[in-house]
């Protein structure tokens, strides 16, 4: 049941492997999880269909939770051009199903998530695994350490609300912003 | 005035600096340019608000024109993987816009566009820029050579239509292929 002072927060970590997703309920500063998951694509299967998937499962989380919020994890290092390019255009699909539907969309590098959630950047993923069991007070975690890595960014961005945006922490708008933008740039938008 | 024969091509070369389209109407194999243009963005414009100009703009151009087809030119290539993700990012949000629209996306590298065109691979700018005014009929091309890339890149896949696919072409699906893709993993779709 979502109740009028709820705030809900979808985490999104997108790969062109596996796209990792998690959503978090938050009242009164008591956080709770509603679902998490992952979707996988086959090694073989078109870089295109991939990204087909990607909008179409944000789309539909975005539906079922109704989120207010999207944080996404994104790394910004890779081996090579060609595979940040694919990993640029999944991550463009997801924030382009986030924007269609107005949500805010805050990026977090995976050092400020770990930073968030252990109080060290460097903490190993069962560090991180075991503070958000702590946290969330769960019995266990999804078995997908990217379904875990998702709910990892949606709760470093609950911790960020009301921050002082810090280094690592990249705002992309939303609502808020993109009325901003608007009224900023006149000549901009049609 | 569209007519029920009419195809509708959207040509976009989607980069972090400049955004080029071009609109191609095709009947009984006439092409005629609709609209071509580009929009820039400002070198200090925060990322995230490139990203949301590119979706609604290519949201904007597809309910202005109802095209049934995009055909987007995509680099490969780029200096360091940190301007690949951002590359990246502003390919994969004008193809969600076009996605979410249902149309089918093919991506054309730049040389066989080049290839297409003009019949080389290596043709200059000015060489492609003189083919277009011709075949189009044109009295002139647009003042952005990102418009004219854009235009280029529609009519490339006019040309490719019907053809067997070459190297240098990747179909990225659209209702029919992500009809055939649901048919084909059934248990990969919820």
């Amino acid at each position: 049941m979502t109740t009028p002072t709820e705030r809900i927060i979808l985490g999104i970590d997108p790969g062109t492997a596996v796209m990792g997703f998690g959503v978090l309920a938050v009242e009164l500063g008591k956080v709770r999880l509603l679902e998490a998951g992952a979707i996988r694509f086959r090694a073989a299967e078109d870089h295109a269909l991939k990204l087909r998937t990607i909008f179409l499962e944000t789309t539909r989380i975005i539906e079922r939770h109704k989120p207010d919020e999207l944080a996404i994890e994104a790394q910004f290092f890779g081996k090579n051009v060609q595979s940040m390019l694919k990993l640029g255009r999944a991550q463009g699909v997801a924030i382009a199903a986030a924007l269609h539907r107005e949500l805010a969309v805050t990026e977090y590098a995976p050092k400020r998530v770990k930073q968030s959630i252990t109080g060290n950047g460097n903490a190993s993923k069962e560090q991180v695994a075991a503070m958000l069991l702590s946290i969330l007070a769960l019995p266990a975690l999804p078995s997908s350490t990217d379904a875990t890595d998702a709910v990892a960014v949606a709760l470093c961005h609950h911790f960020a609300q009301g921050a002082v945006p810090r280094s690592g922490r990249s705002k992309l708008g939303g609502k808020g912003g993109w009325g901003a933008f608007v009224r900023n740039n006149p000549d901009r938008v049609k």
